[in-house]
């Protein structure tokens, strides 16, 4: 068993530092190759990671460039970038001054350049220009009419993208005839590139006439100026982006995959885009173990390391304190009761699960008795959500610190 | 879509028919190779149908037969059979005298003889003897004080095994040196062989001081005749057995497995022992459906069907009309849609599918639309627990009729 939770910490860290923006950004850049002039913006929470790391990378290379990023989330001066901070998540003057900046910046780009553009979560709120005629407040009000009436946030997409002049692909026509490579860290489960800060460099699948077919749907009363901007297409094309999505939960359970593969799992990846209930998620996962140790016509084949990644959702019954990656483990712990020699661990990429100081839980066969020990019951932590005092009496809760990243989870089975 | 539907339904009926009891029986029976005088003792609720598929495929080789079956469920006389019918879920005076005549039978068997032990579910109270020294009523006393004080089912049997002639393996000594050859029909998810039926025929691990320790650790007040009978050993060894367990969810699995690589799509068998939330199940069956249209690294490699069993569970919250596959489906429908050509279904195997006439659902990407064009919302249907109405009108029921096996349900994700 020793053997095993060391495999389980080295997985662990090993994917987590693969899906840290630094290492994302590098592990991109080695793949490209650039000709011409050099020019980056970083936009997005983690810009200022990105844009070091890219400063680290390619150095003097870089012609200008320029972070936008949140209040607070620079960390000192950067040799080649100009650094301007905004508001997120609400957009304001700050958006739309740094935005300009950027804008002007790739007006100066030439045939042969490269805009290197390095999104990350926040983009939507930092990057914003609103269309002509309208102001920060009318897109601010259009989205809270939206939201009012119950509009799908893909329905709310289409509108907004209308609303703004960088986004919907608006953004990579700026930038011709330069091209755009464009670096995403995502944090968006299942990666649809148009729903990342609403797609500047992506093209846009949605037309005027879905616009407006929402806005009578809805009855949406917006006033003339909203309904104009509804009636110019956006770019239904793009071809000067090149794009590399990296840092996803996508990579992070690649990451795991890679990991436990070289530790001698066969790896199987079964989805990354979880987002049931988290002790349901354990349920299940101990399930597949069940079945591994006991169905010769199992998918899975020993050693192995089957892995989800997502967001699961918790909904608190009880007033304990624990996080979703926490009840994965605990619950996963009541259904391998007994079994030996495996491991369900769960945990959350950027190191903070729920409201704990933990980054998840590791669970075991002997989990569930060792609490029986100390007069607790498994079950009865598990219905008050009070999975970080199960994990911590039991020895199952995994700390990380803070990682400085933020793909979601993974949860790993590993059956040696 | 139409090729796909068809696939499915066919999937459907030949799994189902694999484990139907005549076709598990049958199955067995064509690898069994049989040597001198064969008796065949039925028990349980299905014992009536074992025994007639038993008598179709060997005939006049069968010297004697015993079915012990539940009140109502034996369908006719059988030429090899004498037909006992006797109490279940409580056994009654019946019972005894039932067991009491398959141990005369086979107290007449030699060495060379074969004892074709046909279990199903229900053998546990059907197929009964209290160990000397004590009654029905005693058993029933002690089965009760257990359930009282909330001893695990594991340790009531460990107890129960005890206080029976016939099981934790005892049969199967009473049985020697005639040899048994064992067909389980099996409803217990997970098949632990010495859950069924308290295993008449299946050597028993635990040990008289587990028993006493249990005695002890829920202070249970037995009187002297139960604790005495707790005093001697179970079999720990049977070497005259033979088992087979068929029509298990395990079977179920395998058999929609088979259908499916038939039809040219790649079995993966996820899990056997299911026992989540219904709609949480939906929910992450569809997630798997998103990684593989969207995940390279994906485990499942297209055409491919993704194949759980088991036993869902579904927390009522509204007051509809549905059932546990029913619940699945439409949860996975949302979870899908607007993705294409692909399906995700779910089934019982009894035909019966909570309260209704249907045995499950079948969910495409189109479903939640089509529903939405009706005026229904998927979401409020599937929080009422209304997932019968909502199938009903978006063409999503699956009707088998009853099929007389119960075996638990399947779910399958069908990618072409």
């Amino acid at each position: 068993m020793e053997k095993l939770f060391q495999d389980a910490h080295s997985i662990i860290e090993d994917s987590i530092r693969k899906v840290l923006p630094e290492s994302a950004v590098k592990s991109v850049l080695e793949k490209v190759s650039f000709s011409g002039g050099i020019y980056v913006a970083a936009v997005g929470k983690a810009a200022w990671k990105m844009a070091a790391a890219c400063e680290e990378t390619m150095g003097d290379q870089i012609r200008r460039g320029i972070v936008l990023t949140k209040y607070s989330h620079s960390e000192g001066p950067l040799k080649h970038f100009e650094i301007l901070e905004a508001g997120h998540p609400v957009p304001d003057e700050n958006s739309v001054k740094g935005t300009q900046q950027i804008l002007e910046m790739v007006s100066t780009l030439k045939e042969g350049d490269t805009l290197l553009f390095l999104l990350s979560g926040g983009g939507s709120a930092l990057f914003e220009k609103p269309e002509e005629g309208l102001t920060l407040g009318d897109i601010q009000e259009a989205t809270e009419l939206c939201l009012a009436c119950g509009a799908h946030i893909s329905e709310i997409n289409t509108l907004r993208k209308r609303f703004s002049a960088v986004k919907g692909g608006k953004f990579a026509k700026l930038c011709e005839p330069a091209k755009i490579v464009e670096i995403i860290l995502s944090d968006v489960v299942g990666d649809r590139l148009d729903m990342i800060a609403s797609g500047p460099a992506c093209a846009d699948t949605s037309t005027c006439a879905d616009a407006l077919r929402i806005v009578e749907k809805y009855h949406l009363p917006f006033r003339k100026e909203l309904l104009d901007a509804l009636k110019k297409e956006t770019p239904d094309r793009v071809e000067n982006v090149e794009v590399h999505v990296t840092g996803s939960v996508s990579e992070f359970c690649r990451a795991a995959a890679q990991a436990a593969e070289e530790l001698g799992y066969a790896p199987y990846i079964l989805s990354t885009s979880v987002d049931c209930e988290a002790r349901e998620l354990g349920k299940y996962m101990a399930s597949v173990a069940r079945t591994i140790s006991q169905e010769k016509a199992c998918a899975f084949k020993r050693p192995c390391a089957v892995i989800c990644g997502g967001e699961t959702v918790v909904t608190l019954q009880g007033k304990g304190r624990g996080g979703r990656n926490q009840e994965i483990a605990l619950s996963a712990a009541l259904g391998i009761e007994g079994m030996q020699n495996l491991l369900i661990f769960s945990v959350s990429s950027d190191g903070t699960d729920g409201p704990t100081d933990a980054a998840g839980g590791i669970a075991d066969g002997g989990m569930v008795e060792r609490l029986r020990k100390k007069g607790l019951s498994a079950e009865r932590l598990l219905a008050e959500n009070d999975s970080y005092r199960a994990l911590e009496q039991a020895g199952g809760l995994l700390k990380t610190g803070a990682t400085g990243t933020n793909v979601n989870d993974i949860t790993v089975l590993l059956f040696p």
